[in-house]
C-alpha cells in the first residue's frame, strides 16, 4: 500500500500555517517555516491558488487563505452528525438554562466548536463556530481528555499553557481534575480560560458508547456557579440530560 | 516554471466532490467520478484523512469532509478584507432598512456568501455564510456579472438553470438585465431564485475601482418592492450608500 502523498501533506501544512499566526505570509516565510525549497513552496502555493484554497494579495504579493475553504468548511457542518443530531437539543438547553451552549469535537490537540447557540438575551455575542479551544483549559476539552477522546498538548518540559492564573498548568493538577470528571460524569472550568467566564461540559457518546464530543454551558461564574463557587446542580442536571438525549440519538444505547 | 501539482489538484477535486451532491461517497464512487484509478484515489483519500480534511465512516467505509476544513474556512473569514471592512456597515444597513443583508464574492461560477446579517425581527432565520448562490438568479450574482467580476455558467446548449418561473434563462434576457444594471449601478431579482423572495444588490469596489464583491438586501417581494413591483427607491438609496462607504474603506477613492 502506498504511503501518504507528500505534496498533499505539504499543501495541508501550508494551509494550517496560513490559518494560524499572522494569516498573511510571503513565499520566503512559507518556505522557511516549513523547511521547503522556495521553488517547491511556490509550486504548491500556485496550485492552491489555482483551486481557490489560497489567494495572493496583488499589492504585497503575500498569500492568505482562499474562498473555496469557506464553502468546504460550511459543507463539513452539514455532514457532521454530532452537530445535526444536536441542533434541537442545544436550542432547548439554551432556552431552559438561559446560558450559551457549545458543541465540540477533538481536532489536532484542541476542541473544535461545531455549534454555538447564543445566550438567550440581547447581549452582543460572537459566533464561535470553527474556533479551536485549548483542551486543558476548556470544560469541553477537559471532558474529552478525561474520557480518552483527546490527548493533551504539552510543551517541551511537559508544562501546560497558562491562560489565566486559574489554568491548571501541571500534569498532577490536570490528572486529578480528569479523574474527578471521569467519576462524576461531567467537567467544569472556572475562569481557567478567560477571566469572568466559567463553563460546564458533559460527554456525548456515539455508537458503541465511545465519547465522540462534548456539550457545554458557559457564562459568568456568578451565574454558572453557586455562592461557594461550585457549578449549579440545576444547570448540571439540564446539561447532562441534553448530553444523554444526543448520545441516544447518535446510537449510544445505554445512555 | 513548474506546472501545477497534479496530486493537489486531484485532492481539491475530491474535496469539491464531497462538498456537493450526496456528501458521503465510497472509494469506487470517488474514483469513477474523477476518472482516477482506485489505488490513486485511495492514496489521496488516506492522505486527506491523515490531515483531517476527510473523515471515513467506520460503519459504511464512506468518506466525507473532515473537521480541519471548518477551522480553515472560519480562518478565511478572519482574513477576508471585504468582510472585515463591511461588518459595521452591514449591521447599520440591516438596522436602517429592516431587511436581511448579505455580502458576496465570486467563487467558481457562483456567489459565495461571506457575511449575513439577519433581518432585525424575531423570525427564525438560517445563517447563509459559506453558501453558494447562482450568478444569474441572485441579485449579487447579477451585479458581479454586470461588472465583469464573474462569468455565467451555462449548460451545453447555452441555457441557464431555471430556479423558478421568473428566472432569466436566455442569454438575451440576461444580457438585457445586465446592461440595465451597468447603467443604473444596482441590480435586483424578484422571485428569480426562490418564490416569495426578492433582493437588490450594489457593487463593492476595491483598490483601483474594480468590483470585488456585492452587498444585498433581501426579503419578501411586498417589502422589497413598491406596489408596481419595482424595488423601493428608499431601500436602493440605503443600499448604495452602504456599498459606497465600504468601497471607500477598501481604497476605491472615487466611490
Amino acid at each position: 500500500m502506498a504511503g501518504p502523498v507528500q505534496s498533499i501533506e505539504r499543501a495541508a501544512a501550508i494551509l494550517r500555517l496560513l490559518a494560524g499566526g499572522p494569516r498573511r505570509l510571503g513565499l520566503g516565510e512559507v518556505a522557511s517555516s516549513l523547511g521547503l525549497a522556495k521553488g517547491t513552496a511556490h509550486g504548491i502555493l500556485r496550485t492552491l491558488q489555482h483551486v481557490d484554497f489560497v489567494e495572493q494579495d496583488e499589492t504585497t504579493g503575500k498569500y492568505q487563505l482562499g474562498a473555496a475553504l469557506l464553502h468546504l468548511g460550511t459543507s463539513y457542518l452539514d455532514v457532521n452528525e454530532l452537530r445535526s443530531r444536536s441542533l434541537n437539543w442545544a436550542d432547548a438547553l439554551a432556552a431552559r438554562s438561559g446560558e450559551a451552549v457549545r458543541l465540540g469535537t477533538p481536532l489536532e490537540g484542541k476542541v473544535l466548536v461545531v455549534h454555538h447557540v447564543f445566550r438567550p438575551d440581547d447581549t452582543l455575542q460572537t459566533l464561535d463556530v470553527g474556533a479551536l479551544l485549548p483542551l486543558h483549559a476548556s470544560s469541553m476539552g477537559k471532558v474529552l481528555l478525561a474520557f480518552g477522546t483527546a490527548a493533551p498538548e504539552t510543551g517541551p518540559g511537559g508544562e501546560l499553557e497558562a491562560y489565566t492564573r486559574h489554568t491548571l498548568v501541571t500534569r498532577e493538577d490536570l490528572d486529578r481534575a480528569l479523574a474527578e470528571i471521569r467519576e462524576q460524569g461531567w467537567g467544569a472550568e472556572v475562569q481557567e480560560m478567560s477571566l469572568g467566564e466559567a463553563g460546564i461540559a458533559a460527554p456525548i457518546r456515539g455508537h458503541g458508547g465511545l465519547v465522540v464530543g462534548a456539550i457545554a454551558l458557559s457564562g459568568p461564574p456568578e451565574r454558572i456557579c453557586d455562592p461557594k463557587g461550585r457549578p449549579q446542580p440545576a444547570l448540571i442536571g439540564l446539561l447532562r440530560e441534553a448530553a444523554r438525549a444526543i448520545s441516544r440519538d447518535l446510537g449510544a444505547a445505554r445512555w
